[in-house]
């Protein structure tokens, strides 16, 4: 089987991570990473750099379509090279993926009209307005369709999705490699838990790297 | 403050990209990523390579010095540059931080003498032997050594060194900015819970990552 994980310019790294230390470990996973063009693809903080060895007009299909968030998402929904690539492989695969808010990206590819999605709690309403339905979870499956609310929620998902793949016993197993029983030391605060104050201090910091991206000083 | 992330071959990505995406959150936390020579490292898996652009004899000093984990560490274990590099910066850094089995790397470099680590649960004896005095925690803090368990718990690391930094409403936030309610599907199985029959599974799977470094064929 082979998964695809899509790159673009200010994506956020535990996006993709933490989906593909679990998803690279089921047995006879070929995972790529692709971009517009080969090279380096520069993460949402400027400083962490993660190589796509093939473009997107290289891909015809996959088997599995890994779709990640960020900042970067913003800029990304006007490229169309990505969202063709998307459209194209989303057509003939196994399983599309989506984690944060690219969802976003679903979306503006045309693939989310009457689906079931969940993705980060600020980008909820861009998400519906390409016809979503939301269902404000860590993780939801609608068919093939599964998406990831923000980040680290990117584990939880490719675990889910490791069990349908291998099977529980195996995904446990990639579980327990990970060590993945998470002790969160500052509560365990959910979009639907955490205070309002905390949502619009988020907000901001989304926005300042929104201005960080637009103003990119790449030291590589 | 600088945060220095050392790449080597065969490193775990998660056990970067966890505690970068906290650490890089962190207000003022300038990051960079160094290997022996400057270009892409490749991961474990061999199929996700990360930018390294700073080599290690570049680096005079760091703030807090992070060392991460992966199938990698035992050939790194001979490599004079890297484990030079991790003794210098140690020397006048303000925190040295390992990950998983890059605990090894600090034995090896001749730092873990008296102190006590945590580490991941198959790499105890090994750093034991360096004269550490194992915790068998997620994540421990010994004077300006803190030290995870493995993969995953370098977000818990991570978010606990922020708390320290940034003070704990900063770090609340960026638990909640990278929507860390985790939910593990399979169980919460720590190394202490977990029977012996994954591990000898795990650690089957550890020695055939270490047989696919060793004939490596990277794509790129």
């Amino acid at each position: 089987m082979r998964l695809t994980i899509l790159l673009f310019d200010g994506f956020t790294a535990l996006d993709v991570v933490g989906g593909y230390e679990v998803l690279a470990n089921v047995p006879g996973m070929e995972v790529e990473f692709a971009a517009a063009v080969p090279g380096v693809v520069t993460a949402d903080t400027g400083r962490l750099g993660m190589l796509a060895y093939r473009s997107f007009d290289q891909l015809e299909t996959t088997d599995m379509l890994y779709v990640p968030g960020g900042p970067g998402v913003s800029a990304a929904l006007d490229h169309r090279a990505l969202l063709d690539c998307i459209r194209r492989l989303d057509a003939a695969s196994q399983w599309t993926v989506s984690i944060c808010n690219g969802a976003e990206l679903l979306g503006a590819a045309g693939l989310l009209e009457g689906k079931r999605v969940t993705t980060n709690w600020f980008a909820r309403d861009k998400v519906a307005a390409y016809g979503a339905l939301i269902e404000p979870a860590r993780c939801h499956r609608d068919g093939k369709l599964v998406t990831a609310a923000g980040v680290s929620a990117s584990i939880d998902a490719a675990l889910f999705l490791a069990g349908l793949l291998a099977g529980e016993a195996t995904a446990r197993l990639i579980q327990f490699g990970i060590e993945y029983y998470p002790d969160p030391p500052f509560g365990n605060g959910s979009p639907d838990t955490e205070p309002e104050a905390a949502k619009s201090v988020l907000r901001r910091i989304e926005q300042a790297a929104l201005e960080r991206l637009a103003a990119r000083d790449i030291p590589f």
